[in-house]
């Protein structure tokens, strides 16, 4: 259970079999950084060409296809005083006849005070002023090396993770990854200091990062796609268009999980989700967008109430 | 601004122009009773046919096309001790390939202790147990007449409204609804002690409601989708499939009341969604999906966090 | 079996549980005419409000609810010299950063000559000058009164028929409906002098017709969706949204059809459509979109190329 | 202009930048085979693991990314005497509440005659018996390098090809890719004897070719997505998902080359694709979806019924 402090010297803007650039072990913590989507640094200065440039991949010492690998987000922290994002929203998340209505792309840059936990807008000139908003740091494109030896773009997402630009994936969250290649070859990238959800106007607040995290390998736990957690709830991610059918691969893999799990029952489980189930709404900027299916952590006790945001243990219903 | 007690003597499942079950005016208030999805009332009894029957239409003196319906939910309550509900997820909610391992339908029944607060699973058997989850009441199918003399089942939706399953209308929320035909003619019933996000079972935990409700008219005020506001968000309805329709529908129509009434120019709304933006998921078992746009009221402050729930008033953005 | 000369005097612009305008009989052949979709009568003038008027609805003695109303469109001849048409393809047929490179829409005039049979461009003035393009007469809007006593819009379709703009609905063509209401309610109009597949602008040639057709009632024959022959093909058609439930719809009906009138086993049915099944696009302009499944009569013969037109006769498989 | 006679050695089943398996000039013509969708040669044996194996990649000399390479197809021949398919319609091509009554997946034999120009199915036994239907070979899958050094599966689509299994792609016709590595990268593979459309059964009837082609560079001229022609249609295509956007690829393509090639204005483009346009299905099984819009090449003539199937020039239109 070793701490690597790993200095990036490249970074990859497709998710494939790259090269290792990183050895660990299960149970190892990395501490690294990442640059932001345009391949820019700590100093702001541009290293690498844009497209969401990730840091690794770091080859996870046993990992095979059909294992599961969980990443400990330990800590997520933007690393400079400058973000940057876009202002307009996409034309395809608006009515097709109000595309016209659209302003033309100008981009935004945004002062964060690290401090303070604020993130204030310096430019454009708009009607906000110098709005501020919370920071909330988050990772848009992590995963793994996805299936069949292929090498897919930073700009989408699928079974093995990517762009999913989920705001839920924040410090404290545990992410499992599907192994697809021998040693997972985890890549990290993309920092928002903050985004609303779908990452609609194409950005969040880009930035680089500080980030460390924590690996732990489940040998022959096959899972279908993304599945998280964190104190209130556990999670599915669906990557894929439309968003229907990112519903269906979120929804079927948390039908998988309850019962693998949790011990329940195939009605039982399509009842629970029936009724506690909560959805979120991912990347709908990308060729793939993303739809997250949420169970509250309470849900998953006999009484809803008791204990509400006590970590539960798998297979504490029926008799 | 009289209070009506009205006592149904039928219902509809239609939303349609219908014949007025009563006349009411600008601020009056309604006390009245819905039935369940199943046409069931506060005994338990079927009164009427199936297929989320609804009470009224009430038309509201004044109102014309173009204008604006606000319908304050001031109380919505499940008036009797048992509820149904359905128990498989739809086949359209999994993969295609996971349809085959769904089990039958079998009806639920649910125990409401509206002192509790609970509701508690009373049938069928599965290793949920006596499952118990907290009662959320709310609102599944409601709205007034839809365009152009069209009479359409309360199993869908539009921009009138209907069948939007959205865990988000619950006493206290204000709904407005875009006028389409003179009087509006408000249809409410399909009332739920609780459901999950989607409806993906095809049902909540259906219940005949006590409900009251408050109306104000906006003359000349013309909104495109249902729009609504609660002491947290302000929020915009699109109903339509796929589910990224639903998403322009709704984005759109935050876009223009950002504009209208909270006195941003187009760069300035688009940029503020981009980083405050939220959507929930209403129903998507239904030949029309919901999609629901939501912004904090805080975020409608120059500074975020500063009384982040009081109540916004507009245009307070700019110089 | 008579034959009806009708002249309308009023029309409809939903497909709805409408007083009927004639009844006629099982085998019974109606002369008619239909509106242009503004409205538009023989003489070009508008005689009624526009948005595919329908002529009817014609009541069919003996139709219940379950049967299937077989419509076999005998005529279909526009009745005028000039039709008009929109220019400019829908801003969600095009890729959404490119709406804003579309032209302003402008009506199209279009002169037709009947002897000729061609239609030919008279304004806007375009680089494509006086182009013409032979006459393919079709209806873009027709059906009956859909199910649960709704009445639909004519600007879109569903298990009824409705607003399809499938350019295969030419003269000589059998038309399917399910029939959902007494009498049936068959509304017919919106002819197109031509169109390209989809109704991309919105819009065919849009004129006034002269109609004929002859109405067979099935009765127990229970259909989901429309269906329809020709010398050529058997064909389904799916109206929904997105175009991928159009295509499952249809595709389904294609199955049960195969089987229930071919004496395809599942398998059979399966793989037939596998390698002998063609999709057509109908609109994607409005609402719900259409796709159609069509099957070659020859691929219904054990030897595909044997008779290739000839029409085949239901149950010429297997042992 | 030289003919190349080339043996595959190894395949691939990612389109990618790998290793060039043959340099070749602008204007040459390569004769080469292609293994079945498993891996099957002429022999019927499996030479490589399956998932539509390509032969190649081509390299063409002087092509750089942003020209445009053109693939006639001068010959496409089974070159064996039995090919096999699947014979069940994939659950996502029915409706979802039909999918628990398609049959258990079971693969069928089929005997190729190429005098005579059929298959017939040899196995299994359905009441199909033994069905024949013409040959109509063409290519499944093929395309060049896609951008970005990425690596994609053959079993999806884009903008740079891959397995689009358009049943118009038959000897004759010519396609153009966009280039978006050096040498473009010319990859072919997944012969089908036979289609229908969507090859929605998940495979066509799969069999080893005998493949000739002869590139053409067109410097300079870029492209969005591919495109093609053959005697009577202009073609472009759309890969993605839902279909909905697959049309607006395909049509957003086909308004530019309408426009850039053809001499139209953007008013002129639009409308006579509102009146001529027809499109095809093409997979509806894979990842990503497709769909062709078609331009006849007698609508680019002023007066369409004119020289009906003569190869156009460009630019004939206005004065």
């Amino acid at each position: 259970m070793a701490t690597h402090r790993f200095t990036p010297t490249h970074y990859h803007t497709t998710l494939g079999p790259h090269e290792p650039a990183l050895r660990i072990a299960d149970g190892d913590t990395v501490i690294t950084t990442t640059v932001d989507a345009g391949g820019g640094d700590a100093s702001g200065e541009p290293v690498t060409p844009g497209g969401n440039p990730q840091t690794g991949p770091f080859y996870i010492e046993g990992a095979e296809p059909g294992d599961t690998l969980a990443v400990h987000l330990d800590r997520l922290a933007p690393n400079r005083d400058e973000g940057f994002s876009k202002t307009v929203i996409a034309p395809w998340i608006v009515d097709p006849w109000d595309v016209t209505n659209l302003p033309e792309e100008k981009r935004a840059r945004w002062r964060i005070d690290r401090e303070a936990g604020t993130a204030t807008l310096i430019e454009p000139e708009t009607k906000l002023g110098a709005w501020s908003l919370p920071l909330a740091p988050m990772l848009g494109c992590f995963g793994v090396a996805p299936p069949g030896r292929q090498a897919i773009s930073t700009a989408t997402s699928g079974p093995y993770g990517g762009n999913m630009d989920y705001a839920g994936f924040v410090e404290g969250t545990t992410v499992y990854f599907p192994v697809f290649e021998p040693g997972a070859l985890f890549h990290v990238g993309d920092g928002h200091a903050a985004q609303g959800d779908g990452e609609i106007v194409g950005t969040g607040i880009e930035i680089s990062f500080d980030v460390q995290f924590t690996v732990r390998l489940h040998k022959g736990m096959k899972i279908g796609w993304p599945r998280g957690e964190n104190d209130e709830f556990i999670f599915t991610v669906g990557n894929a268009r439309p968003l229907d059918q990112c519903v269906q691969h979120a929804s079927s893999e948390m039908l998988r999980w309850l019962q693998e799990e949790y011990g329940l029952d195939p009605r039982g489980a399509s009842l629970l989700m029936g009724m506690a189930v909560k959805y979120d709404l991912g990347n709908v900027f990308d060729p793939a967008y993303t739809m997250v299916c949420k169970i509250p952590r309470r849900a998953l006790k006999p009484f809803w109430n008791e204990d509400p945001f006590g970590k539960e243990e798998p297979g504490n219903f029926g008799s």
